[in-house]
């Protein structure tokens, strides 16, 4: 079945019109006629090739919301119409321990993103930029009724890698949680810790985003950039969701941490940090680092957003604008996630 | 009064006899007729002014062990004639909630060292490599009945330092273990990470040290520089314990932890460890300090010694050979802790 899609084709070159060719759905496989497709910065890393992994022509995207158009014979967990979304696990053995314990994302034969990836049956993926998709039924997760689909797209990528942490390290009442970076995974941090009932702070260097990230529910905003904002919060913070993925000096915040911190990681700086490990000896504090989350927790997940109404802060953009998305994505211009409406596909 | 030890009178000199001016015991405190007191690598740190905070003259040692000599009117926890020993922390302000918890070295108003520092009445701390000891009776720990005094000694900074974390993350029946670093500290894991009953895993780069790992109670040795060993093991350590305390490269380390696995530092390397996040995202990993350990954890950890037969392997020397001692410290050339025998001062 040939669909339309945007890829890029070689290294250096742009996004341009693509025609890909999915697979009829097998017995268990759903396809979806996508309507949205979130742009996460991976999209980027890996298609330019960043990461050095790209196999072209790629067509990018992993936060991918649609409705079911079509199901296979043993299909028995969608139907069709339903409104499913598709995050970075497109597959996975099925079989191993962590995938019978719902963690995909680390099965032991390694799972299958849903772009640039191998599947089980060793075709290649082609992701989310692009008029439908096929999937095993089992990584198309339901969207909850009356979550508006194009801001629910984030969710899959940007929404369980922050979810995941919080929730592991213990985000709630009496908690205080630091965020760092004010981008597509920031700002839905400060909307879950919150949601989840956490203190929540945002910490930024940029005085023009206190009064951004208090519309979001940060419950205070603390100028990283002032010696005595940190000082007078040094020591107080129970966790620290750390999600800049660039070069940057955690030494300065790690100070931030109560005794026994911890200060999560989700994003991936492509260079070695600098860490002074006596900021880590000095209050028994840790450092860690959390990788999205399986398919029953980005259902969880989307529940618990349904139920605290969160959904990501968009702009939508039609396909023919995404080469230029993907240049303000490189210099932060975006509020806070962008979100292609593949109607204009 | 006036005791014999032996002091660095100014950066860049060697330790030479000294006289210290030990307090009279107060209605709390204890005067200890100190018999051994071993060497860590801090003593150097600390009195060689490599962390700028010398307050010469220094008198180093903060691994003591001798008998009570003379007790304070209100003193009731010990009595003369007890084998006490006393570690790093000589007082605190016994008063706010770490100091109540029995985590002294968290006290609010930062313990004192037992050399280098202040106490809580203004006096400096003058430390173990001297004939005696005066302090408040809180921080002397009852050496356990039949426990070789000489052999004691390092746990109460190096045993202590491992013992925490250890009990912390969990080392115990079905946990794996590592151990990174074979000396005064690492040493120690080793036995009281396998009296735990955790499967202990000595990892080391020379050959030259299997033998030795597997005396102290290895269960097993991976040799770090074989590619084909690191391979094997890749994943499966729920703990390292990192006892390296000069620069390394973690990341080479990381990859040997299960998910969720933990890199405890309990060494300070004093330059900044380049790590790369994507080794703690992958497998939702942590890195972690952890600093000593308070009164009651140093009494828990002395028994649990005493009962398992856990003492250090020392070398011990006379008090004039101590800058030869210092000198081959500088070389890790001691297995595995230096001991001063007190009666040759």
């Amino acid at each position: 079945m040939q669909v339309k899609a945007y890829a890029i084709q070689a290294e250096g070159q742009k996004l341009e019109p693509f025609t890909v060719e999915r697979k009829e759905p097998g017995s268990e496989d759903v396809l979806i006629e996508l309507m949205y497709c979130g742009i996460c910065h991976s999209d980027l890393i890996i298609a330019n090739n960043e990461s050095g992994a790209a196999m072209y022509p790629v067509v990018p995207g992993h936060e991918m919301v649609g409705r079911v158009a079509e199901v296979g014979a043993d299909v028995d967990l969608v139907k069709v119409g339903d409104l499913v979304g598709v995050g970075c696990i497109a597959d996975s053995c099925r079989s191993c321990s962590p995938c019978e314990a719902g963690d995909e994302q680390y099965c032991e034969s390694g799972f299958s993103l849903s772009f640039n990836a191998f599947d089980t049956s060793g075709e290649k993926t082609f992701g989310g930029y692009s008029s439908h998709y096929t999937v095993n039924q089992r990584y198309a997760v339901k969207i909850p009724d009356g979550m508006d689909p194009a801001a629910a797209a984030p969710l899959l990528c940007g929404g369980i890698t922050v979810y995941t942490p919080l929730k592991r390290y213990g985000a709630g009442p009496g908690k205080k949680v630091g965020v760092l970076g004010l981008g597509g995974l920031g700002h839905l941090a400060i909307k879950i810790s919150s949601a989840m009932g956490a203190h929540t702070v945002m910490l930024t260097s940029s005085p023009n985003k206190v009064a951004d990230a208090q519309k979001l529910g940060a419950d205070e905003v603390v100028l990283t950039s002032q010696e005595d904002d940190l000082k007078a919060h040094a020591g107080s913070f129970d966790m620290i969701i750390n999600t800049i993925s660039g070069e940057h000096d955690a030494n300065s915040y790690l100070p931030l941490l109560a005794r026994g911190g911890n200060m999560c990681f989700v994003g991936a700086p492509q260079t070695p940090l600098p860490i002074m490990i006596s900021n880590l000896l000095m209050g028994d504090k840790l450092m860690s680092g959390s990788l999205i989350g399986g398919i029953p927790s980005t259902a969880e997940m989307l529940e618990f957003c349904a139920e605290h109404n969160i959904t990501a802060d968009i702009e939508m953009i039609n396909m023919d604008e995404v080469n230029e998305a993907w240049d303000r994505i490189e210099k932060n211009d975006v509020k806070y996630r962008f979100v292609i409406d593949l109607a204009s596909l």
